[in-house]
């Protein structure tokens, strides 16, 4: 069962007063059986650390039922949004709530929000701790929050409670809630394919949703630069697909107070020196490898000059590189509120900057390409601190075999690794190196995988006898299932010590095979299944993976998005919804 | 090179005048360079066997362009159709064709349609073959087309030929075209998940845009049966999902009225005897096994009573099933004009027909469970045909393990069956067994695996060192990728006389996870590769495998269908497709 003695600690900071509860709440997780009637009636996902429903009892909403709260630029935007959402979603459940309506309770007239810190920014760390109690005498509910933010999961919470027309909503219910993972993160790539600006809003909304949190936002890459740098306008003017396919600051400036007004950050990413092609159209000069073919004929896949298709690393030899960088990097923070800052620095291919003359003359001198990796960081990290920003890098700078930089050119307090290879045992490479961790696994958490190779003339798929086995020419094949997501412990073998070093996960959808047409469905419903395990965990009372159990409540909250317009793949078929427990298996595979 | 002598003796019946032409184009196969401009410039999706374009010249469409054709039922809808997509359209290419707009050639302003057997139905075998003519001197286009279907084709290859704002249109083009096969299906499966009305026509559409002409329709299956059969009306009101999730008879004959009016055949199935379990809640004492759980706990695979969750077989010893059967059968042949009919009769599970008490006491009697299905099969097939319809079954009453048929039950005559198993070896079987093929071969045609399996406590996922290798969980798995479908032939392995029994090949979509969310992507492009295959091959003109070719060609047309409306997903990055080449590897995998 989880630490409810932690929490309640946690807990009489903010709220003294229901203390109580809290340890009401505790004994009932010991004795869970009166909140189980909620699964079988109303869904809320991710589930909440505390329910207590004892008795499935509800009343309808009054139709002037309103939300009362203090003033805050971004919350009274999300509670305008919650107050018609509520209003007029008529949710209608897959499986009828086993729930009477209450006679003895008035209609529900208000949610009256209290928040304690009205200040905190929206930021890692910040508390996002709220409790929810509706009572079977009152015709008020009242949500208490740590901050603005916490208040939007509450929200978000008393959202998924009320369902059906007219609108029901339970009553003698308490929850109380906060996450177990502070960073709870979608990473989407635009460059390879482009996202319009509404396609992101509404990926923000549905994280919103799904109470997630940080919206890493991968905008360029060596296949396109789609994004418009005032200071240097010629990166996206001549980098980008086209003049449509450009994010000007203003879709910034939307974007941001989008995800401002749902509770979600947004991370900027502008990875390099690698990844890098799409800037040599602006600006040939500073990119090394630049529009060669990636893979030279006769070599070896060690002479690559990419790891796919689009070549070109950013030359560290070149002061033009940092001048035009500089402008990027002060541009995208003054852009980017958020105190992190991703600056990418994977997969160095040596083959690029060994293609260069310059980069040539340097290793003959007896210069490494690890030193050309520190040169740079050394020319861009103090530069991205002096802007009062957190370094986020992907895991290589530290781990990749071949070329990676000296953990002193690397300040613990102000760096971040970001883990994608090698499972578990990076992510424990990482904070045993005494970095803080996001953990993006490929093993579990990459949205697109599993779809086959992107390449042009591919012969592995020209076989007769047999089909492509294995992971089916995907590189990080097969396609990562929601269960595969919901079961990944991204803390898997640390240390109690080491495990505060993760400070949450990502899921990523890479484009290489991915655009609007299938942006929804990529990303949803897996992600909420990272969503619960990051928010509440994916084991039970008993400390058993929960995963059974969560599948019907999961497909009750995909036709729910699907019904608020995120078109999130099915994951069974409907016979299975509607007959809760006949999906299963009795042996397991 | 493909026979062309052959081909011609068969044109000279229809079109004898031309005849040097067609002896031109042999040569210009010889001698292919001129038509390799066009791959440049526009695109024809599938690739036509015969397109001659030796300067790339083109003129404007006329403003007032019109189409004139005779004058039939189906082919003036479709007429209207192109003309109004023709006429507002615009595609606007990703790679800018490299084409000249004639100075000598005037506007176009009529495309004449010539058909030389107006009366031929739209049914197996009938003849597609169409030849279009654009002149440079004259302001009309020809399309001469052996059947009203034919002449469709040759419309969707000239919608094709049409680009950009004003309308610009290839001259001095010749096409002459004919499938490899007759047979080019998309199977949908509504029962495990319901696809609205719409959800169908789009699919039939963009079957019709591809050259596909049979939507096989597995319309019920154990999980629901959302047909509303007159003479049973219980089967559909009990045994669908719910009242909105039912296809009427007004709604079938809108289905199969799109498709005459696409060239596309609607070819229902009715899976009996398995695949029944919906049947049970209208007649729950002719259905075997109904409502069990399917894999009785402490019983191995072997004893499982349906090969997925949803038990249920029709009882072969119930008079009353054939009573309820032969209505539903009568029922559908009306609704559905095609003279096919498919059985199903895939996977007959022992365990659930020994769950039954009479069927135990036939088995104790001594009779077996093969009998059974003979009795099944001797007590529907006669009366399938006696309603003038060729019967379609799975395979497995042939090739199955376990419960399998005497051939002699089986009249070649009149019975096709489709493979699923075990990929060119089981083709081979069947036509070596004189039965005409129609090939869904699991392993390189079945669209829904990859993702996963759908049982909601299938522990594999609760891995953390390791993710899932090999197939992900997924039976079918990998996923098929566009190359893998593109690269498969479907006679390999088969004598020339064996293989003219291979009636065509058909992708199938299984709705397990699969629903209105993502059918689009699912099906498409990867159908799209398919429908190249067996329209005009997977090889070039030196026999060579052409997906590296094809792979720039179906990039280009999976952009036009996303414009015209199909949400295909997408094969690479945008990069790739404005960079043609550079996503190619010297190095094959």
């Amino acid at each position: 069962m989880r630490n409810c003695e932690g929490k309640s600690s946690m807990f009489q900071v903010f709220f003294p007063s229901i203390l109580k509860f809290v340890i009401i709440a505790c004994l009932t997780l010991i004795f869970p059986a009166p909140t189980l009637s909620l699964q079988s009636a109303i869904n809320v996902w991710p589930k909440p650390i505390l329910l207590l429903w004892p008795k499935p009892l509800a009343t309808f909403l009054s139709p002037n039922f309103t939300i009362s709260s203090p003033n805050h630029q971004y919350l009274i935007p999300a509670i305008n949004r919650y107050l018609r959402l509520i209003q007029t979603e008529h949710h209608n459940p897959l499986v009828t709530p086993s729930v009477n309506i209450s006679t003895s309770s008035p209609p529900l007239q208000t949610l009256t929000i209290n928040i304690i810190d009205l200040t905190a920014p929206l930021q890692h760390g910040v508390n996002e701790t709220y409790a929810l109690s509706i009572s079977e005498v009152g015709a008020t509910a009242y949500l208490t929050a740590a901050t603005t933010w916490g208040a939007m999961r509450g929200l978000e919470t008393f959202s998924q409670l009320v369902w059906g027309d007219p609108s029901a909503v339970p009553v003698g219910l308490y929850v109380w809630d906060a996450p177990l993972f502070a960073h709870r993160g979608v990473m989407l790539d635009t460059s390879r394919n482009y996202y319009g600006v509404d396609d992101i809003l509404r990926t923000i909304e549905a994280m919103s949703a799904n109470k997630l949190n940080v919206f890493h936002w991968h905008i360029t890459d060596s296949h396109s630069f789609p994004l418009m740098v005032p200071s240097e306008p010629e990166l996206g003017a001549k980098g980008s697909y086209g003049p449509d396919m450009i994010y000007f600051p203003s879709d910034v400036a939307k974007i941001v107070q989008f995800g401002l007004e749902h509770g979600v950050r947004v991370l900027p990413e502008i990875d390099s020196p690698g990844h890098t092609g799409s800037w040599a159209e602006a600006y040939p000069e500073i990119v090394a490898c630049a529009n060669m073919f990636w893979w030279p004929a006769g070599s070896q896949g060690d002479d690559r000059l990419a790891s796919e298709p689009g070549t070109g690393h950013l030359n560290p030899l070149n002061p033009k590189t940092y001048q035009v960088l500089k402008n990027v990097i002060r541009d995208v923070a003054m852009l980017f509120p958020e105190p992190f800052y991703h600056g990418g620095a994977d997969e160095i291919i040596p083959g690029c900057w060994k293609a260069d003359p310059t980069i040539q003359t340097f290793l003959f001198d007896g210069g490494t390409l690890s030193q050309l990796l520190e040169t740079f960081v050394n020319s861009t990290l103090p530069y991205i601190l002096s802007l009062n920003r957190t370094v986020v890098y992907w895991e290589d700078v530290l781990l990749d075999e071949n070329i990676k930089i000296d953990p002193s050119f690397l300040p613990r307090e102000h760096t971040i690794l970001q883990t994608w290879n090698n499972g578990s045992n990076n992510t424990k490479k990482i904070v045993e190196a005494g970095y803080r961790a996001i953990v993006s696994s490929s093993e579990f958490y990459y949205l697109d995988c599993g779809h086959g190779n992107f390449l042009g003339n591919d012969s592995q798929y020209d076989q007769q006898t047999t089909a492509n086995s294995g992971n089916g020419g995907s590189w990080c094949g097969p396609f990562k299932t929601w269960q595969t997501i919901y079961n990944y412990d991204i803390t898997y073998g640390l240390s109690e010590d080491d495990a505060k070093l993760v400070l949450g996960g990502e899921v990523a959808l890479w484009s290489e095979q991915a655009d609007p047409t299938v942006v929804d469905a990529r990303i949803w419903p897996r992600t909420s299944a990272m969503a619960e395990t990051l928010w509440s965990g994916n084991r039970d009372e008993t400390g058993k993976k929960r995963y059974a159990e969560a599948t019907d409540r999961l497909n009750e909250w995909r036709y729910r998005m699907v019904s608020r317009g995120i078109k999130a793949e099915p994951i069974q078929p409907l016979w299975c919804v509607k007959n809760p427990g006949m999906c299963n298996t009795v042996n397991p595979f």
